[in-house]
């Protein structure tokens, strides 16, 4: 049986609340539980925060057993170096993923600090996008 | 009677201790209990914190009731998406203060991720601007 | 008793009548006939015109006499680095003002060539930005 | 039934016989095979052209019929306007497919003119990519 | 007596861990002891944070008081103009240090926010940069 | 019948004597009187000034009223941001006219302040521009 | 009789179609042979294609007899340096149109590597800029 | 006899008044009647204004007929074109003059609009700076 | 004996035709003729297009059989990442002709995407550059 | 009575026999014994080398002696970093001379690492520039 | 007889020491008896030295008498204006040559100073590069 | 007993003597004899240039025979790729030193050509840093 964590980065506790327009009125923590149901044979937990120290805290405890990670690290992927080498530091792998089609939206927001430490990047596909990186994880 | 909060970011704390020659010699607790009785039916309070994530995790907090808030958030202005997505996340109007000039002091002060989330800004006046910045947001 | 006078640049004699998404869809003279009955014990006098010289030529004139200049420079503001040195080069100091927030619009109307030879700047308050200038030049 | 298009741009006729070490080394239409035999329930079809021409002529030949693209461009990811604006012109969702984590690579890698027209961008995983690709389109 | 603190910013809690090729394979508290023992007539401690804001706060509780600083903040020194106030803000000197040679890495590495508020800068020694640093701020 | 107005910036009242290999021989006038015959049915009216400030009034003059402003604003098409909002504030469509090729010549020449707030461009086509720009006010 | 082509680049066969809001809803045939008819004393001809190599093929043919050339090479403006060494390579002269404002839009539409070889750009006019130009090349 | 006028551009009314550590403490007035007296056989003239529009204008009357201009544009230099392509319009060689060493003060301030189009500059030497700009033209 | 083709990219076609000063009055394939009679012991063939996408056809074709490419890719060479990524992709070596001094003409053709993924580069030779490109890959 | 040297950098030694369209026809040794007779009083000495370390050891030598240094450091003017220390580390102040406009030539000559350190700069005289530089020096 | 100069620049005494992975393993001065051995009718002879200013010199000595320079000027090339300066003034024809394929290293190799001026550019063969050089400039 | 040389690049022969407030008022020979005394074990020796030739030949001289190289470059540091070839060239660790602090002052002094080639880099530490340097290379 597989471990992946979901990782969510500043402000993705207000998904449902926040700018509906932009990401959905659903609550992260109803798709949370939808999604579980959903992906047999994986054991799937969930982190938020909105500190970069603590998400770094957190890649680094999970970094070196759990199979998979799905990280959304909101705002912090286009500004944080430090999560950026917390992910090459680790041996699990990561997969970045963003709710909203990023490159349709402000240019300091196409470009991200964890892209090239991640296995690979999933954007645009709204919640949906969690599921598609936990089945990108169980492939190989 | 409205609610406001003034939130000071990192390094404000040591107002009236740290360079002078910049930010004067008045510890920020005593210009606030001052300010608390100059501005007659507001219900003000403080919170200070040098954590990105503390100054989210406020805003969070009080973004959906408050009145107003009164953020200076000193180097995060320039370097915090993470804020910023946080106070465009929120529905209580924000007012960017600075105590300085920050458009006659380095270039990289001179840009603020947060301002175009914020209902306006104010600065160079000193303490004063916090003064300017609650009566901003009473007059509506 | 205090002198202050405002000085307003380009387009902005076409207020309430341009871009009233934008600007509000009052004359500033309607506007200013009231801040003049608000602000007790100061002399206060407006002046407007699209030219780059005639504003130069106005700080010049009262720029060594009068206790304060509200200067809302229009895009002169983005502009005119002669604005900006004879701001520098008059002792009465000088609040920058902007009625929409500059920084929510386009990049070019992100820069100030005038704000670092301020006293300090308010941006984003619609009108009320005067008064707000007008009431940070009284305290001192 | 669902009918979806994956289109491949320059050099993926190659694939299986260019820079292993990059691409892996199983030609295109052996994995197609594999893929079509596994997604049940779609009309899954193939093109693949060097000529930017040619890929926009298959985009408006498709784009007004078909339920989705899965558009993997190659190198006129990052120079091609005129196929972002057919991307634009078209009705069809696309989805933009990397099969490695351009972020990874050369500094013209990181910047698509495609992605902000498409409904989301997957990339990193290998010739998996298509799959999801695939798999995103049918969940809407 | 001298009081000096050796403080490590994020992913430093990682090494002889993480990337051994690059930092080497000891851990920091293994050197550490090695160190206390090496310099004579100095209180040497030490702290380390994945928080930006936890090392602000540990700049402030030490900075006016100890003999100096040894600060390698890791990623946070190409990224944090909150720390470079603090250090500016305090009266304790800080000597920045980087185990690895930081101008033979990624660009985004060659740049420091923190250098210019420093006494002075040591980098690409491996864990010797930190007796360096000692014996810099004993000398004066 | 319709009502257009002409409005030259700086330097065009050398037209004829000025750099006559780039602009040519004829005198302004002496053409204006040509298209004014020309084109029936239009109220053709002339302004010429070196003063951004008088071409920003002219602009507020006629723009409400007449049908069409016809605007070479010479050099200041490159570096006035005043006469932008000018053309933004009124109602009267504006075409951008340039009598040389601006793209064949100094790169600063390329870029115009104006192009976006109106209603088109025509450049590189002499004298003649000046009827083309008259003919797709009428057409509409 | 004078000899006249018009040529259109990528997406151009979707006028009528594609993006209504921007170019319109008339099909580029209609408008085509509506224009034949109103310009009398002209052979005018037509090609589309969308690929950049076709239409430097179509202006080598025609660009050493026809008389003119009127082209919207659409995408291919901002970023084909082939067709604009076609442009130079030939003799007869070729006047760039482009339907839509392109100063508006996004900053990538802004430069044209054509235009500094043609003889003049007319833009914004929507369909009728083609009957603008062909004037142009009439009147010499 | 050679007849040669000085235009000193915005602010330079101040001098004297103004900035005294920059710019010296005497007013142009009194410099320039001891500079009459000292340079024999030629009609020196002086003109200042604060308007660029004015200062064209005055250019384009004298720039047929006077044997040179000295040029002091202050802040006009940096940024106006239109001055710029006023001096390339007239026949009379023109010398850029400034008071101050402006190599060694703001970056904005080391480009100018006017230098390639003079016959050459002079700057750094203050007040003398004019006397060297009139002998400069006299020799030839 | 060893098999060479000599591909030539867009407008190479007007050799002898277009442009002259630059490019010399002699039609590529007369001085093929007496290259072909020049080189003994070598099979040459040549190719041209304007088309990126036969060219790229073209390399795929020969690229992992011939001995040796000389490829001026024209203008394609400043814009074709996908040809760069052609050769990357085949075993043949690929040697880069330029017939004029690339370096001596606009800033944007001093960048190739080729150069990086060649054997080497000439230019500035006329067309004795294909002699020497021949050559230099003879000597191997 | 004064010691003044003209130091003459890279490639001066060919002026007469050099580019003589830009630089003219007469070598410098012919001025300088013109210019000696021309300046009474003051003891005139020249040196040239196309060194940047020999002319750094001239500046050193003659830097605290010496009334004044005339330098034209030809290219050296903008690429030395280590002649402009030279300048900033001597007493006796120089004048920095070019005898071109080299604002009317390529970018790379319009930026002086010099400049900032010189008393002042005169450029576009030809060969009479150092007669103003020297004669600038004998003023103060 | 011809009479043609190699003029190796700074660091390529060391060649066949230094970087062989980079420059091979032969020492120049080996590979030059081979060289002179094979072009028959040449008067070949060699120049190397580390400083700049000795480059020039050697340039200016053989200048207006050889037939022809083969100047690889190593790490100058990217730095050297002055050596750009010196090929321009000179007669004689130049060809710059590059070991190594400098494309295909760091970003600040890929720009020469010198190119413009020479008569062309022949990178990436090795010490054949020098062959190809000589052969190019008896062609004529 | 190990061979440690210190190379000092231009203008730091007038240490003691040049810009006191910056580099301290002590003699670097006098420092020397006092460093050489105080590292035991050491044969310590010296040399300083203002030509960067002489520095490249000194490197190379030392650089396959000495134990280590402690290189202050001074002003070459910014500019010099040629030293920085010279140090991948041999196989002597060499080691950066700057007497400032070269991140607090101008921004051309923020960047090292030589670093990436160096062991390390040490500094702001004054005259000490030369010790540290040493230190350095003892301890391997």
């Amino acid at each position: 049986m597989s471990r992946i964590i979901i990782i969510n980065g500043p402000n993705l506790n207000l998904l449902g609340v926040r700018e509906k327009g932009i990401y959905g009125d659903q609550r992260f923590e109803t798709y949370f539980e939808r999604l579980r149901a959903q992906v047999a044979g994986v054991e799937l937990s969930y982190f938020q925060s909105n500190h970069e120290g603590a998400i770094i805290d957190k890649i680094h405890e999970v970094g070196f057993s759990d199979d998979g990670i799905v990280l959304n690290a909101g705002a912090y992927t286009h500004t944080s170096l430090a999560i950026a080498d917390a992910i090459a530091a680790v041996t699990t792998p990561v997969v970045e993923v963003h709710i909203s089609n990023v490159y349709a939206r402000e240019p300091y927001r196409h470009h991200s600090y964890l892209a090239k430490n991640c296995k690979g990047v999933i954007c645009g596909f709204g919640l949906d996008g969690y599921r598609l990186a936990v089945e990108s994880l169980l492939t190989k």
